[in-house]
């Protein structure tokens, strides 16, 4: 790959050394050197093409680091990454101990908010500029970049409110592509077509009613034309919003045409487009198509089920309801609060609501949980996906604060399978009606179980299970990393005689069960998937302590810090809670 | 107090039975009703007499409990509650065992949605409409009533953009007095001024670009005029919003003129309206203005000194540094995810920002306090007012879950001052410039301590104390709380040697402290006013398991259950962590 422009530009210094009639050439070599090694190394791809145009004409019209610009969510930022002197270890990315999927400020100074949730470029880049106004500072630029779906999150929303009613230098940049990961919804996006289809918005629109000044929309890959628009903008004061139309994708026809797809394809051909086949034949299912594909044969056989998503269709399976049954199944947008407390209004109205949403966006809607559904004892059924380290897209998206979040909360049922059959069999028990909300969390990715479709059998609410006897110690596992244990106690020396329970419920805790192993063991090592504070460990200690229980417990989890991206693998391991870990930290008990 | 026509309406059907002509004698009776127990009982004042017109306008047209009414935060409801057959057990109204002063599912068919929070009317409403829709049911009304400054939160604006892509038989009704608890903010706030006073916005609204049918604005006092557009707005089927303009504090005279004052007066003279003086010379100083005057005094000392609130300029106090230093303190509306995310943004150019929210709403912004601050490590200083139990706003203001879901959190100092001057050192000491985030949480109301206003001296991170030593068991106590703990202890029959610490910090635990108590106890209570899962009492258990202590732990705090209103101190006793309580505990633990 000859890369006559893009090879010599290390920093944006470098760019704007070009002559503008080069750019439309270095977006060209950007694209290739994006689609080179995504094609190889995974990563996310439409959203990162769909911007090489605006990403260019960004550092080559502002004066970055300087100028102070923040991309939202932050998928999209691979070209500003190769840009500022990340190209050498562009094949990092994502990696353990490589650079970050999402701009990150430890990593450069152009990178000058993390990000990786939704929504927060506004907020962000406003007190920004509200800063550099208090300094004095009236020519410093402030830019969000902002792609349609995130817009039309409150949060945004609530940063345009405030924006709007101050003089800073505040520039939004609205890229409207039309889609998220799944193609954006709302009315909002209802409107921005309009202006799309020429339909130009009135004076009087949306963005003018907040007291912005609105330019668009403008075509986002007309190098050209973004040049000149910035140039003027930067004359003009107060806060801004610029639209621009983008496609995401741009570029590669196959990314263009298969968007969902191509927003992180996984490996493909990078001279044909097409995704390599993966050979998942004989498999365990994915969680998540165990969820979704339970609930439609759930919701078949029960017109009071609805299914609920923020903007998760594809990723939560719920699209498999959403496709048979689209009165009854919800994509809301990325609006978590909404998706919450929208649940405990049909909850009101009897109707058996199951709102599925990853675990680390389910911080979104913390408050909605408590004061909402759980307040109120509204039977909302909370299917939380990617529960746990979930690999490569790395701190921002690890689900690892849940189970600690909601242990807190009264009425709460907390549920975490070890399985795809005690997920399915959940699902079905949660169904036929319970007495309180409860939330069912589940990793990413696929569990170890192929023979998943068996006849739906009700669960006992709070009852725990033995998976192995032993006698010398007893390993406490929730949730899935109970596959982790068994790998442990399968290649332990076996000597070690070691008992494993699968607690199954954080809450209602197990306790009969619990008794009878603080009973009979001395040592005792719990596990979870998530914090080591707060969580089930914590849990395990309360109890304890309320049954004077003498013997030792040693708690595995999530250390105390974030943890940054690798294989899910490699960050049990780092995390200490890999099957390697698990077999260390019995020996170190049993042999002190 | 001769109330001919209410003191016969118990219930919507009885007011249905009255002419429309009399519903304007109903209306000052219904007001003179409210501010007759409001004068001596205490409670909300100036929002319910705002929406009397409203209120018995709905419930005339509306064919309540079936068609289906949310009113947004509640505490504008109160006559609506006497209106629906609770006109005789009002006087209870915030009370121990009484009713609560917000909207409740358990108390009346006509709540149709507990409320407290603001903004989630519309996700709820919405919610129950689709129900009404999944269910055949086309004729059902769904009606959420909303403040302007609710409808300016993200959550609200979520709730519009996916209702307007239904065809849900939803009214909003935007009840616009231009103020919440202080005066609404913003460019939405602006823009609906414009409405009022005269210029109507164009057929292309706000509102109407997000697929609303759109009227008004018209005067929400004007029975006859509320009447007849209810009538019309029954049969426009699809998502709707009414306008209307109010006055809060509507009825009587010097509510209207003090607006904020009269939000919650307190006592006051029903015939002349006059607040009640309080006789507060010579008490300790609120915390809040403990917060308040101190943050004020650092700002004057020190310019990259930043102060932002979510709406509670006067609750937090920190109109003291609003009214000194306007550019440099922010009320950014009810908007707490915004407020924390803005508040990154600051501290990333340097600023020392002081973010003080009410421990409850925090609960709004968690994720941000995870992904945009603790993450990024910035050293944001979260002033956590109306920690613990609240006192009569009841179970959905009650700020107990602030210690669990901060102290799982890599990267917080979570400190919980005891007394004023601990508070006041430790503003100081973070104004110096701190290496994490922390955060502050204080009680609402009163301290002990009134010679508060002490020299700056800076205190140590992660460092208890112990307050009084003892011999036959410890009490370790973190926050306000030590209050009660040094009654009981003051209280106790002198048999009994107790030690008493003050941990202060949550994380870092003070671990050298703890092991010297673990050392000398064998008996240990901790005692918090927050959630008894997973906040300092496991933080203790935990600590303890690490160190291998061989005694006792008992842990006092919140138990896993929601605790209703009352006054803070007969919630203590409920939660059991009154001094009494803890007295009772001591014994139990030394003579069991």
């Amino acid at each position: 790959m000859h890369l006559e422009l893009l090879s010599n530009i290390n920093s944006p210094k470098d760019l704007r050394q070009l002559d503008p009639r080069q750019l439309e050439q270095l977006a060209r070599e950007l694209r290739e050197f994006i689609i080179d090694i995504v094609s190889t190394k995974e990563g996310h791809l439409g959203a990162s093409l769909g911007v090489i145009e605006l990403t260019i004409a960004l550092h080559y019209c502002f004066n970055t680091p300087e100028d102070l610009l923040v991309w939202d969510v932050g998928h999209q930022a691979y070209g500003h990454k190769i840009l500022t002197g990340r190209r050498e270890v562009f094949g990092t990315n994502r990696k353990l101990n490589g650079i970050s999927g999402f701009p990150k400020r430890d990593e450069s100074p152009y990178d000058t908010f993390g990000v990786g949730h939704s929504s927060t470029s506004i907020s962000a880049a406003l007190g920004m500029a509200i800063s550099s106004q208090l300094k004095g500072d009236f020519d410093k630029q402030h830019i969000a970049v902002i792609g349609d779906a995130s817009i039309a999150s409150g949060m945004a929303f609530e940063g345009l409110n405030h924006a709007g009613v101050t003089n800073t230098n505040l520039l939004v940049i609205l890229n409207d592509n039309a889609i998220g990961i799944d193609p954006s919804v709302g009315a909002l996006k209802t409107y921005l077509t309009k202006a799309k289809i020429g339909k130009k918005p009135r004076q009087d629109n949306i963005i003018e009613a907040l007291n912005f000044s609105y330019e668009g929309p403008i075509d986002g890959h007309d190098l050209p034309e973004l040049l000149k628009v910035f140039e003027r903008l930067k004359t003009i004061k107060g806060p801004k919003l610029l639209h621009i139309i983008t496609k995401k994708g741009k570029g590669l026809k196959q990314a263009e045409d298969d968007q969902v797809r191509y927003h992180a394809p996984g490996k493909f051909d990078k001279t044909t487009g097409e995704v390599l086949p993966k050979n998942n034949e004989g498999l365990p299912p994915k969680f998540q198509d165990v969820f979704g594909l339970t609930l439609l044969e759930l919701a078949r056989k029960d017109t009071s089920i609805v299914g609920i998503t923020p903007a998760m269709p594809t990723g939560s399976s719920l699209k498999f309801m959403m496709e048979e049954f689209p009165d009854r199944a919800f994509d809301v947008g990325i609006a978590e609060q909404h998706a919450v407390t929208l649940s405990a209004g049909m909850a009101t109205q009897g109707h058996k609501v199951f709102c599925t949403i990853y675990s680390t966006f389910l911080q979104r809607a913390y408050d909605q949980v408590i004061h909402d559904v759980a307040l109120q004892n509204l039977p909302v059924i909370f299917c939380i996906d990617r529960a746990g380290l979930v690999g490569n897209d790395g701190a921002t998206h690890h689900g690892v604060y849940d189970l600690a979040f909601l242990r807190s909360i009264p009425n709460m049922i907390v549920f975490a399978p070890s399985n795809a059959i005690d997920l399915r069999q959940m699902l079905y028990t949660a169904s036929k009606g319970l007495e309180h909300p409860i939330a069912i969390r589940y990793p990413r990715g696929r569990g170890t179980v192929k023979e998943w479709q068996q006849d739906f059998k009700a669960m006992e609410i709070g009852k725990g299970l033995k998976l192995r006897d032993g006698k010398d110690l007893a390993v406490l596992s929730l949730g899935s990393i109970s596959s982790e244990v068994e790998d442990a106690l399968n290649t332990l020396d076996n000597s070690f005689s070691i008992a494993h329970y699968d607690l199954r419920f954080l809450k209602p805790l197990d306790e009969m069960l619990l008794q009878s192993v603080f009973d009979r063991f001395e040592n005792i090592i719990t596990i979870e998937d998530g914090c080591i504070k707060g969580g089930f460990g914590d849990a395990v200690l309360d109890y304890a302590q309320t049954s004077s229980y003498k013997g030792r417990i040693h708690k595995l989890g999530i250390p105390d810090k974030f943890i940054e991206q690798g294989d899910t693998k490699e960050l049990y391991d780092l995390a200490g809670i890999s099957s390697e870990k698990i077999k260390d930290k019995i020996k170190a008990v049993l042999n002190p």
